[in-house]
Formats: C-alpha cells, sequence, structure tokens
C-alpha cells in the first residue's frame, strides 16, 4: 500500500510547512506552552500497518478525544439507557454552552459537548470511587492501544480543576435537575483528569482500531464492542465530533471524527483505517487547523469519504 | 441480487402490516386527507435495477424533500459563494425555529431548515420570474428521474401559500439582514411550489441516483455534478436532512436521508443505491414514521451503513 | 410656579450647548435628515401652564410614543380583554426582537415593543379599512392635544412601508401562531402610518394631560379614561417604554415615559405634570441621548420622581 | 389616620377568609412545611404609627426580600461601581434562569433575580470570612428594624446549602467570567444564610422605613442612605422586584415592592408609608397570591399608587 505511504508523507511535508498554523488554546498555561509547530499523523490500515509521519510519538493532551472512549465505556455499562441521561442531536450550539440545558431540563444533547461528557462520566463514576473510575479508564486506553504506558498528565488536570468554574456551572445545572447522580466534585475530577490523558498520535489511532473496523481489534481478532455499536458511535462522531463545525467537518473531510483543543484529531475510514493527527493551533471553532486540512487531504486522495466515491 | 429483492419484499411487507404509523401531518388539509395506510418503497442498485414494493407508484407530496435538488441547483448556479448565503451546520432547532436567524444575523443555519430552503430557492429566483424559475426546476426533476410525468400539485401549493405566515416571518426576517435578493412574495411562491411537487417513490430514488454514484447518471454515464459535489450534498443531509432528529437518523439508519413532512425519505448508500420510501405518518421530530424504520431495517440487513461493516 | 419656569429654561440652554448629541436614527433617509441641534421642551403642569423652550413648535415623527395612545385606544375598545393578545412583562430585549415570540406562542411580551404595538393596531384595525383606523387614530390625537392641525408624514410613512421587513416578519409570526386577526399588509400599513405622525412637543405635552390627571383632560374637566386605566397605562410606561432601557430611565428620572426613534420622550408626573422632550440623537439602547439626561434633571430639581421625595 | 386602620383590618379579614391561597413552596422541606392559612400586614405610616394584623408578628423566611437590604449594604460599599458587577433592567425570564447570563457575559440583568443577589453578596463579602459578612448583614437589619431579637434560622440555611444546584450553576458560571471575586462556596455561603432570615411583617415593615422616607429612619431622624439612593432602590424594585411578574405588579399595585419565595412580599409607598405582608401560597410567577391581592387592595382604597391619584 505504498499510495498511503506517499500520501501521508507529502501530507505530513505540506502542513509542516504551512504558516497558516492557528491559535493554540491559552485557558490553562499547560496548553498554552505547546509549540505550535508540531504536526504529527499516524494512520493504520485494516492489516495494521502503521503509515506515520511528524511528531507522531510525542505525546499530547488529548482533552476531548478522550469522549469518545468514555462514551464507549459507558454504553458498554449501561447500554442504551445512556440515551436516557445524555441525547445524541447535534447541539448547534458552542462546546460549553449552557442555554441548550436550560430549554431541556438539563439532559445534555450529546455525549461530545462538555456538559455531555461530564453526564458520561458521571456514569462511569457511578457510586465507585474517582482513583478507581480513573483506573478504569485509563486501563481501557491501555488495552485498546496495548500501551501501558499511557498516563494522565497531572499538571494539566490540576489546572483543568483550577479553571473549572464553567464546567462547574454545567455539572451543577445537570445536578439541579437529578441527570448526574454522584458528587459533583467526584464526577468533575474524574472528567478533568480524563481529558489529561496523554497520548501520541500512534497510541491514539492504536486505540481507535476497534472503530474502524466493526468493534474488533484487527491484531487480535478480540471483540471491543459489538459491530452496532461501532456504527453508532461513529455517527455520533460524525454529526457532533467537532462541537459547531460538525457540519463542515462532514462537508469537508467525510469521515467521523473527534477533536480536541490540545489540537488532536481521531477520525476513521470505516473498513479502511484509523487516523490520528496533531497539530496545536486551533481554528475559530475549537477544531485543530492544519489537522482538519490534513485530513481533507487524506479523505481526498485516498477517496475515503464515507459519503461517496 | 436477489438478496436485495428479498429484503425489500419483507420490509414492505412488515410495514403494511404494523399497526404504529405515527401521525399525517395535517396543517394543510390537502396533506391531512392522505391515507396512513399507504406504504411505498424503491431501492435502485449501482447497475439500475429497481426493487420496488408497496405503493411506489403513487405520487405523493414530496415536501422538503425537495431542497435536496434546489440546494443542488443553486450550487451549480453559484457554486460555494452559496455558503455566503446560508451555513451547513445542522441546527439544533425545530425546522421553522426563528431565534437562530436573530442569534445569527438572518443566515440560516443549513438548507435544509425551512429558512435555508427560501434563501437557497432565492438564489435561484436570482432576478428572473417565479414562472422560469419553476420551470427550471421541474425540469431538472424530470431529467434526472428520466420522466416527465413529473408535475407541482398546484392544490397544495395554493394551500400552503394560504398558510405562509411562518414563513413569511422567515423570509421578511431574512430580507431584513439583505439574505433574501428578490422580492419576499415571488422567493416564497417559487419556494410552496417547489414543495408541492408530486413524485412517487420510483421517481424520487431514480432522480437521486447521481448522489448515490459518484455524481453521474449511472444509467446514461451523464456527469450532472462533480464527484465532490456528490459526496457534499450528502454530506449536508446527514448532518441536517432530518431537522431535530439528525442525530437519530445517523445513529439508527447510518444513511445519508433527507425527509419531508409528506412521508418521504430520500436516502442514498453511496456506491451502492438510491432510495425512497414513503408512509405519511410522523414521528415527534416531523419524519416519516415507518420510513425511518423501513430505512433502519435495510441499513442493517444489507449492511449500507456508512458508518462501517 | 417660576421655579418650573426657570427649571425648564436653564435645561433647555444646557441642552442646547452641550456637544453629545447621541447618534440620530437613519434607517430610513427621513429621520436620518433630521438635523441633530434640535432641542426642545415642553412641561404642562396641572393648572394647565405651559412652561416650554427650545424648538418646541416644530413637528417630529413621534415613532413609537403613538404606541402609548393607541394602547389607549385598544383598551377602551376591548379593555382588559387585550391583555389575551399581549403581555404586560418587560421584555429584556431590544424593541425588534422575534426570539421572545417564539418561546411565547406569538404573544408579544407587552405593548411597546414592535410586536405588541402591532398587536394592539390589529386590535384597532379590528375589520374595518385601514383609513377609517387611520382617521380614528389621528382625530384622537388632534382632540387629546385639542390641535386639528396634527397629522400624519406621509412621506415617513412610506419609508417605513418600504424598509417594513424586520415588521413584517415579527406581524407574519404572530399571524401564524393566529394572535392577529387581520390581514398583515392592512394592520402593518396603519402602524406604519400612526409611527409616521408628526407633532411638536407643546402638542404630545397636550395630548398627554390625561396620564397625569388621573384619566381627565384637566382644561375641560372631560374624562379620557377612568383613573385606573390612566394609572396603569402609566405603569406600563414605567416598566416598558424604553426598549431595554427601561430599568435605566426608571433609574434615573424616575417617571413613566414612552420614547421614539424620532428623539421624542413623553413623560408623566402623576399628578404634577405632563412633559414632552425632543432631541434626535439617541443613546444605545435607541431612546434620545439629551432627551433622557433634560427629563432626569427636570425630575430632581422639581423632586418628581414617583421614588420618592 | 383611621382610614387606614379600617383599611388594614377589613383586608386581613378578607384575606383570612379567602380559600384561593396559592402553593406554598415546597422545593425544600422547611418552607414546604409552613401552614397556608397564615396572613400577616403591617403598615407603617410618616408619622411612625403602626397598623397591623394577622399574624404579623410571626417570623418567616424572608428569602429574596433580603436582596433589597443587601443591595443597600453593597451600595453603600462601592456605590456606583456596583452597576459595573450586575445591571438594572428587568430580566423578562425566571428568576434562576441560566440563558441571560450567556448572552451577557456573566453580568447578571439586576440584583432581585438570583444571579444578580449573589454577585451582590460577593461584593459584601469582598475578601472578609462569610461569618462577618454574615454578621455585618444581620446587624444592618437589626439596627433598620430597630430590634436585635433577629436571627437566621439555621435549618433553613442547612436546606438551602443542600439544594444548591442551581445556584451553585450560576454562581460558577459568573466566576468563570470573573464576575465573582471570592470563592464561589463562600459567597454562596453567605447568600444562603442571608436568605435564610427570619422576619416578622413588623420586623420588616420597620427595617424598609428609610426607602418610605427619603433614605431617613423617620422615629430618629437618622440617615441610612441619601435621598437620591432610596429612589434608586425603590425604581429597581418597581422594575425588577417580582421576577417575571413585575410589570403586573406594577400594573395591578402600583408600588415599589420585593417578594420572596417565603410569601412575604415588602412595598413602599413612598413618602408615605412602608408596608409588609405574608401569605405562604406563590402564585404561578413565586409572588405571594394573596399578598399581592392584599397590597393592591391597600394601593387602591388609600389611592398610594405612584402612577397616579
Amino acid at each position: 500500500m505504498s499510495k498511503l505511504n506517499q500520501v501521508v508523507t507529502e501530507i505530513v511535508e505540506e502542513m509542516r510547512a504551512r504558516e497558516d498554523r492557528g491559535i493554540v488554546a491559552s485557558y490553562i498555561p499547560e496548553l498554552g506552552r505547546v509549540d505550535p509547530q508540531n504536526f504529527g499523523m499516524t494512520v493504520i490500515d485494516a492489516e495494521g500497518s502503521l503509515y506515520s509521519g511528524g511528531d507522531c510519538e510525542t505525546p499530547f493532551s488529548i482533552q476531548s478525544i478522550s469522549k469518545v472512549f468514555t462514551l464507549t465505556l459507558a454504553l458498554g455499562k449501561i447500554g442504551e439507557r445512556l440515551w436516557e441521561r445524555v441525547g445524541r442531536e447535534p447541539s448547534g450550539s458552542p462546546f460549553n454552552s449552557i442555554v441548550q440545558l436550560e430549554a431541556e431540563q438539563g439532559i445534555p444533547r450529546n455525549p461530545f459537548i462538555n456538559a455531555g461528557a461530564i453526564a458520561v462520566t458521571d456514569v462511569i463514576l457511578s457510586g465507585s470511587q474517582p482513583r478507581e473510575a480513573l483506573g478504569e479508564i485509563i486501563r481501557f486506553m491501555q488495552f485498546l492501544a496495548d500501551d501501558s504506558s499511557i498516563i494522565i498528565d497531572h499538571t494539566v488536570a490540576a489546572s483543568e480543576q483550577q479553571h473549572r468554574y464553567r464546567n462547574s456551572a454545567l455539572a451543577n445545572y445537570m445536578k439541579s435537575y437529578g441527570v448526574l447522580k454522584n458528587d459533583v466534585e467526584k464526577t468533575l475530577g474524574v472528567y478533568f483528569h480524563h481529558c489529561a490523558i496523554a497520548m501520541s498520535c500512534r497510541q491514539l489511532a492504536m486505540a481507535a482500531r476497534f472503530l474502524a473496523h466493526a468493534g474488533l481489534n484487527p491484531a487480535t481478532g478480540c471483540s471491543i464492542v459489538i459491530p452496532d455499536r461501532a456504527r453508532r458511535i461513529n455517527a455520533v462522531m460524525l454529526t457532533c465530533g467537532h462541537y459547531d463545525g460538525s457540519g463542515e467537518f462532514a462537508y469537508r473531510v467525510g469521515l467521523p471524527g473527534k477533536s480536541g483543543v490540545g489540537g488532536g484529531i481521531l477520525a476513521v475510514a470505516p473498513g479502511l483505517a484509523s487516523i490520528a493527527v496533531w497539530s496545536p493551533g486551533l481554528d475559530a471553532a475549537g477544531n485543530s487547523h492544519l489537522g482538519r486540512i490534513a485530513l481533507e487531504r487524506l479523505s481526498q486522495r485516498m477517496g475515503w469519504s464515507i459519503f461517496g466515491p
């Protein structure tokens, strides 16, 4: 599959050279210090071959990308009953809007806006201690990526905790409607910590293989989720994965994906490949500027759009 | 391809027998009079074979499904500049909400909510007379479906015009921001008439072949749009095609689609098939109740979801 | 009452000299052409004495001030049943917002935002012809002001009609909920024309005497409305008379009042005086900049605030 | 002033006999247990004479009525700079809405909605310890009412603290915009405690004398605030004192007032009287049902409306 090799190489080369790099998130100093010149990319095809380039081994803060994996865990715990506590419609609002919550009785629109991800975290916590819940999440990531070196960046987590007020507002608001079942501070603690997991492009692309391959780990044949669930998680990524830029991402890239303010984007070409890109500068909608462009290139050149040949 | 034949036959049989049929739209008497027992379905595969069942030859009011074709026409006229006058993000609001317009200076969220479709119609009208614009639209439909018998139901159009106030509000609101360029009444006249086009499942599935096949009419090899545009229209259908039920449709069916309050749904399995179903009863989000279930069955049994095998 | 004489004289002098004059409304050319140097003021006390200064005899476009008088007329026609079609709570939104209408089923918040004033006009029209309704309104104004020279500025009315889209949106929206009973165009026609009435400060202060004096014309002793109704109209002016600046006006001036984008403000010192000021430049909330300051001076120096000695 | 005596007696009699008593607030058990048959009223005229009836000596939870006094304290501390942190416009929204905060960068609309009162409490706290701030508030109330027996009901405060989530959401939201300066929990603690002050009608009417009399305590001649400030606090009460029922209260009662969910209403007839009523049952807008009716009767029969004779 030398075409994919060449395509990845050329994209990495182009992206490293571009001068329009977006704006690095700076609401916490740990993110603000990251060098915008970083660019990494890893693609893993159905045979398990890796095509990588750039800073693909540098761990970065995966932030909201963790929400794909907590959604998977929560669906594993309580199945479709999850949807009684969080919707699955695009929100039409910025990631941290509280307006929608007021209109819909504290039920967040989808599991990828902040409020929804906090509700999903609350399901995972479910009466246990934050330490146990976090252990479960991090072991799940390590298992999926087949890499026990994945860890939480506690400096980032502490910084998120310090700047927690908007998320505290969302969590307390949901709690007032009974949507959260645990102590607000405990749920938020777990949430801030799983958003602070640090992973490289390679690790992320590894972890997402099951979404590209009908719920199976293609290397081991081991089933992570049933095929239907993998498809459905991909569907939620497609409609809701990029906040208020989800329509734009579908229109330009044509792949299910999930972005994080750390500059990472996870994407899935169903049946074909799992993909991770990282470039810290963000666009106006809060998604990685070059990451999105790189994925658009990849999708076009490989003909991977789910919307047609 | 006898499997598809059997699947369609079984779905039609199941749907005709079900008792949960949703609620027929009644805001105009012409729609309210349609028998909820109707159910029709047509699937056209890449070879051009038709698999049909039920009331697949009965014309019904396509309503909002027409917006897929007016979007195609408007993109043909002014290309990507269209997106200066209408967005392409899911709205997170009911189909006729005016709140979003106020927040975003009169620019409708996407071409499939009412406001967006009116803005698209305004682009098509573009200084010509309503009669000419309507002629252009109807000839486009006839050409795509290879069927010159497609017509506008003028009784439906007149009734829509009589109950026009909500749409008049949307149109005048956009006009106040300069988003509409033509006389409000003329644009609305064309809009009401193209929504009143009557087509059968067979005709609709024929007309949508180009969206399933990279912009080509597979029967003639004739290019309707470039492949990229076909993909992008499919992407907009996936994220915005079912109003506030778009996430649900993606989650359950996994195919780009567009519904209308007449009970029709157009769907596309990229590279594989174009599909039309019709069942007049609607669900709470205003989409055909059995139509959606039929498409969910079809997608599952044929493995056609764009989100994975 | 030489103190009032001196106070008015000094205020007029100060206002004519000030350089901060606000911004003249320019959404129609007829308003935009008015000289911002104009300043006029008339106060009529309980004995019927007039205290005037500046351009108090120059007619200007009363615009939204007309809504006080149409409210009076509509209450005369259908009494408290009016409040089934329009609320009487402050809106917390700009004058032409449509968001509130969507949240409250087409019932406008109060009779002084545009939507509410259109609903009130619809009550006055009530099946008759626009010409008759307008005749009734203008004769009412002439009667109240004891001045048959008051007329509608038809150039202004025509210009408003030409820039009607936002108001058309509001009217059609209410019509879609059945809040308007007449033809939308007819109601809007009457609305645009009564907003285009031209009056001087003297005429306005004359017309408002009944609001200051328990519903009576103090010159003739003739009852216009019962005392309770005069109080209630004053209450609506206090809470809703200045759009999103109503709280500010109550806080600073402490008198019931109603402003118009033509730069006029009508105010009432209950039991004491009716007041009209005019200065065409507006502040950020759309109320006459110097008009408000002049009334603040008057209220303070005369000790007329309704909120305490 | 025997007329006032008779009017109060008759109102109390009528109110105690009425069967429509509204619904007692039940979001915390302490409020829910209060007997809806309670009705008390005290009027204090300019001479300092008390006219009381019913359960006018029974302490009840003053709840939001405390916000009038914390506003007075905060204005005393930082003067008009307070308005940089809270607006003074009616909100057009229910008392605990968070939507407005999102639209206006965390600045609450006015000091009487929950968010605004929390911001005001934050000003009073201002770096000191909650215990000190509470001591200051309670001593201010005791001083104003000339009654050292006024205390905080700590059971109510604890219960409010337990059901704090909606208010926590508001406070954290404002904190995220920097509108709150202190620790969120500390500010909320002070807020919950001052809302839990228990007072009788007599005590409340005593405490509010300065608002009726140009900022002076009429008994001692001692100045609490300058006349201008008393007027302005009255103005804010008139426009914002009853949440989404402020327009209604102005329309029917015509006096500045502030209600609490404990069923109390404080009202001011400027220059004439301070008034407190208590009836625990609330109307749909959350204001005391019979309390409002009693004040309407009083205002009408005494001719006290600020909107005219």
